[in-house]
């Protein structure tokens, strides 16, 4: 069956097509950095957003027309597992993530929410074996039926916390039978309501634990790909154990957990914690921690998560920039954990939607990767830090000096001179970038 | 004396120039829609944060080079008209705007601060004669002496309420003498710190009262402009009265004022509001109260004002789609209300901002000409709304129907049918039109 | 049938008790300031919230246990009408408020809908006879179903707008028939998710239309009420067009609307928009426009309508204290548009929070009531604004000065002074209050 | 010389006192849990705050009168100790705290900035020897003077980093001097303004190895005080790297540096990084790390640091749950790092604001220690958790199961039942405690 029967699958036809249904950045195959735009960006494919949400929000019930809403139970989960296939096929998507619950519906046991998976498992497999696109990776919903109200591996049900165990290796059981390249945590209930009730040491005690549980579980069935962990602040809880990512590394190594996690990094939880987008991927970086992005973008007017598609160029040029200093992705990639507005109800927002995100990171691609050929920031950097390249400088790099040598260096200075930050002058400079780089005229 | 000897004339070098005191995309005499570029945006450069801001903060003192510092009390004044009118000569500024106490000194006394003032005035209105900058608005300083701690035309001490309004009178004589388009309130201390000590209704009467007598003083020495009030919800204070547009609209309806005033909107203040710096545009466009613009940019993820200078191209962009439907600003102007970094401390950092902020202004203008032009949007617009035209919407529209009419009809209605906002497609349209707009291929 | 089965009525037992299932505070026949409580708080329970909210947020659905759970459809409906009194009864609530949506199921069609409400409304009416709950007001929910997504009363879509008149023509005469004290208006479509496709001004005039068809209406039927707007600045919208009371108040004086409307006042609605509760309760109260209050409260940490039940003893007492300088809330009351938390998922919590709830406002109403009557506060004021009882004050005041007469006064002043705020120990004697107002010893 | 002379030293009056210039709920003397109230608060008044800071805001020049306002440099300097020993006194004080820049004026070279050091040193040590108020903790600013303008420890000039050393070597020095019981570090300049002219990586390990030969030093000069870091989130800088407790740990960890710190911890920085004060406590508890106070609090609908002395008995109540959680704060105390406001400027504010302060510390103290005495809420979390006391639970807490078994668990569990965690039920008793604990009748 055909699900997105007026669609087409979606070409690149260049910046001046105006054809709503065709890529205008994005070309698979354009060599950016001696990589194709599809090695680097490693676009995914949400199923939850795309092929599950109804479009409700916290006032309002689903307005999504979907050509799979006359199916109902095991065969609606079918329905969605062929039109995935068949979206996925026309937007040339490489990846696709999901949660459990989203590809098969939760039974009233656990043995049959093993039952509802298992056919669906098999299946997207068999669909696998034709389709180019992979899973990028899975993970357990554990935040969504009543029984973790109170939290999952940060319970004070242990009853719960056996019961997400038991979605957590069952999890790893289909990363590994889907050949997923990651496999995610998200804590979306691992937090708190309020610290009047909350044994806050024993719940993260509890979590270190349950991650340790896991790693061991992957190992023994050979499934040795990146954990990443998923920051976001808040919502739905009050206050989230990963807010962000430095919370993220100071639960790691606390827990002696770090060489098994990398961060799997969304842009609106970046800014519900109050950073950029940008900053939560340095961290990352720099930290050698950079696994996977969650690509969609906020509104920083808005206090909850909107996930919306991105469209940003500031934000995807910025991410990029990041992404191409980290040497890429590796086993991540940029997922559009992103969903489209409720108003956007027809069936062809979703191709809109996609197309737009798409085209915004390979702008966005360019862009970082023309700044960095040119050396425009690295250079300005390289400058600005050049005194600790020698003398002094270079003495508090290597480790030679001390409070009492540069307390008599200091002694001696006269003014100290500084040399203007020039922030103003290189947000001119992205400007010109973002405007020129694909433009045929050489900046 | 030359202030900014290094400096020669900024002229527009086109896009792909790689001179940084250059403009790019700023070309003064362009025709974008039949109006020249300078017509149309009319920049002005702002006397405070160009000549008189010394780079503090609440955490540190002035970081700013500025070739005038070696001067003191009125020379310092003089130096700063000599270094302002170099400055607008080499920008090409056609405004510039001032508060009273940027240009000279307070005194102990009101005819002290009047005595500093006049010579300066006349400074100014000697240099204007033969310099092309004209004031596009000047206004008094009320916030920043200790005697307004309490408010100016809000406090609590009648004796300061004098003294502000002689500030006022002074004003009007002073934009009147130099020719000022129009003539500005910005109530920075016209607010409350606590509710527990504040009678807020009589201080928004006497507010209302102030008001009106400017008017009458503005009559009665024949200067009929614009004024205009630029509201901001909080910062120095705790509340201000002049919160946003709307609130503004509520005081000068209630007060009967709303003949006379008109907004000088922030971009800044827009989004310490809660709310886009087009969303404030807009309810001023549609409420026929559009007067000028303090074009600048915020940090949303920061809570204060940073009075960024505007690069921020999608803000450019519908900031003048919403100028040039409005048809432009009239007597109005894009005042750089924008101060470099603490960090960019070097005179020369002066012109790098200004340049960024005019060449995204140009961007602006072109990118929503263009738009306008090829009526992407308001084509959408018209269609959206067309049930309006015809029908039942049609006799709501012209006040034709009532509710047993509208239920009768509803009555009779079978599934309603919505269409999608198409949102996600909006955005990516105008990514296109932004790249490609200035790019010679057409989109 | 009995659906709180083990909760017996809630009753008046002292602020040492140690029975969670009693008043510590709120003692209905207490008399303070010549009133009982009781007539003074006037407290009205929520249907939404407490009859039909399940607990579901945007990450996991239901959790609430509620014993009319079993049934569906009518049944449902008659069931919780029900469960309602028997609540109010233990309670001893004096009113109540609904949506039309929450006391009976939507139809497939507005007649099918009208034929849900008739029976379910003539049930309530019944129970009304021998109950002294009364309806403080109802309103037409337009904002849940798919109809409303682009808007009821500033829809683009005419036949939803229809609609939507239909729903509320039938509200207006459901709250005839129950003797509802006011009728409310929230706005939760009425706003835009875009600016891109958003024709705000047809979308304003429209909403105006509305409200004066409404009008119309009401008289026609003898409905004579006071009519509420509950602003609220965004969610589930982008933007919502009654952001707060300043803003409502330029929409109802611009389209002559203001004398048939006053506010509904939200305490979350208010720190959503920027503002404290009591400042929304100000700007109302000065504007003879304060109607009604939703009490609950919101977490500023938090970026979305939390609802949660009051318990803030600062902010009931703030509030109570605006409420009795208004000369309390007339035909309103104090609704507690308050949800209980998704993790208070048990009957009993609905009693907890209604009775925290209800002895936070008794405390405040206390609290407040000794402020006023030992003029701790109004005497502060009196004392900080005299100098417009006199001299240039007073002929400020009284409108017999000009800005020349004011300049005179200003020139001969000598250094202005000024008084301290004294807002710290303003804070300090209101705690003092608090602790000791509802103590034996006096303050 | 007597600088307040109106004011005479402040004594415990209770709570029913009207004299503004007593303690009604702060009596050093009481017992509370064994300990006198002066022995658990360990107030400390802070020297920049009280002596130093003069009212100016962004948009406004000082406001404060200050007895000492007439002399200048060392004499200003001098009269500053005087008065702040005076004020100590009065009200009975037992710890200060400053920065070097608080109590003598900045040379222009670094030796000139010992000299004025030196003798103010001297000073306050002699001082000390009759005074019972001790040296809570010093520190050295780095962040006013415009050489740190782009960082100290975290700057990109070598330097601006050794004289950054040496201020921080002659602090320490000071501190052991003086007896200071602990030494801080706030980083208000070690952070970045835009990510796009930044090294974050070297900068961070700049940091850190700064701190090592901050250790090392104290270590060879026998200054063993804990060190404390104090996160802020951002303001003055775009971003701070200490942004909270939790991303300190995550440096600290990472750099080998978690056995010399602790955090001293500002209710203030706290909201601003999106946090309650107990939750920064709590997180800093948990871990062994909380250190010290820094006793203000914030206005969460402001977005920058008002450092407004702490009134809220919300915030004081359980601040000190935790505080009592931890035993105490051994080595740290609550210093009011708070501003009084703006218009607070009369000397008696001082006052005035310090005893709203204490007494309102005074009060958490106790309603806190009768919640821990009753087990209010410690009852509440142990019944929570007990499932991890026994069968399941145990073993996941013992480490003695894994996946497998915790599967096997979950598959023959029926449905899993949770209870409510009824937080509006206890937020009542929080208030019941807040309003009994200090009436003579127990709850």
């Amino acid at each position: 069956m055909t699900y997105f029967q007026n669609i087409s699958k979606i070409k690149y036809e260049g910046p001046t097509s105006k054809n709503p249904f065709s890529f205008k950045y994005y070309n698979p195959e354009e060599l950016v950095n001696g990589k194709t735009m599809e090695e680097t960006l490693r676009f995914s494919v949400a199923y939850w957003h795309t092929f599950t949400a109804d479009g409700s929000d916290p006032f309002g019930v689903g307005t999504m027309i979907r050509p799979w809403d006359q199916y109902k139970g095991l065969d609606l989960a079918k329905a969605r597992v062929e039109a995935a296939f068949e979206l996925f096929e026309k937007l040339n998507a490489p990846f696709f993530c999901f949660h459990d619950s989203d590809i098969a519906p939760e039974g009233n046991t656990l043995k049959e929410t093993y039952d509802n998976l298992d056919p669906i498992v098999s299946m997207i497999k068999e669909y696998m074996k034709t389709s180019k696109t992979k899973l990028l990776w899975n993970t357990a919903n554990m935040f969504t039926h009543p029984r973790y109200v109170h939290g999952a591996a940060t319970t004070n049900n242990a009853d719960v916390y056996a019961y997400a165990a038991a979605k957590v290796k069952k999890g790893l059981e289909i990363g590994k039978a889907l050949g997923a390249e990651n496999y995610v945590f998200w804590g979306g209930r691992e937090g708190y309501e309020t610290l009047l009730n909350t044994n806050m040491k024993l719940e993260q005690d509890n979590l270190a634990r349950f991650f340790h549980m896991a790693i061991d579980y992957a190992k023994e069935i050979d499934f040795n790909v990146p954990f990443l962990i998923e920051p976001k602040p808040k919502e739905p809880t009050k206050h989230q154990y990963d807010f962000d990512v430095a919370t993220g590394l100071a639960f790691l190594q606390k827990y002696d957990l770090q060489d098994y996690f990398k961060f799997n990094i969304e842009a609106n939880h970046a800014t519900l914690a109050g950073h950029t987008f940008e900053h939560e991927l340095r961290v990352a970086r720099i930290n050698g921690m950079l696994g996977s992005v969650d690509a969609n973008q906020g509104d920083t007017l808005i206090g909850w998560d909107t996930d919306e598609f991105p469209t940003d160029l500031y934000s995807t040029t910025l991410a990029m920039y990041e992404i191409l200093l980290n040497g890429g992705l590796g086993k991540g990639g940029l997922n559009f954990d992103a969903k489209i507005r409720r108003a956007s109800f027809e069936p062809e927002d979703l191709f809109h939607a996609h197309i737009a995100g798409m085209d915004a990171f390979a702008i966005g691609l360019k862009v970082a990767n023309k700044l960095l050929q040119d050396r425009v920031l690295e250079d300005v950097i390289a400058d600005r830090y050049s005194s600790f390249k020698e003398g002094i400088g270079l003495e508090v790099v290597e480790g030679k000096t001390d409070f009492r040598k540069l307390e008599e260096y200091a002694l001696q200075l006269g003014e100290i001179k500084n040399v203007s930050g020039r922030q103003e002058r290189l947000k001119a400079t992205v400007n010109q970038y973002l405007l020129e780089t694909l433009s045929t005229v050489s900046v």
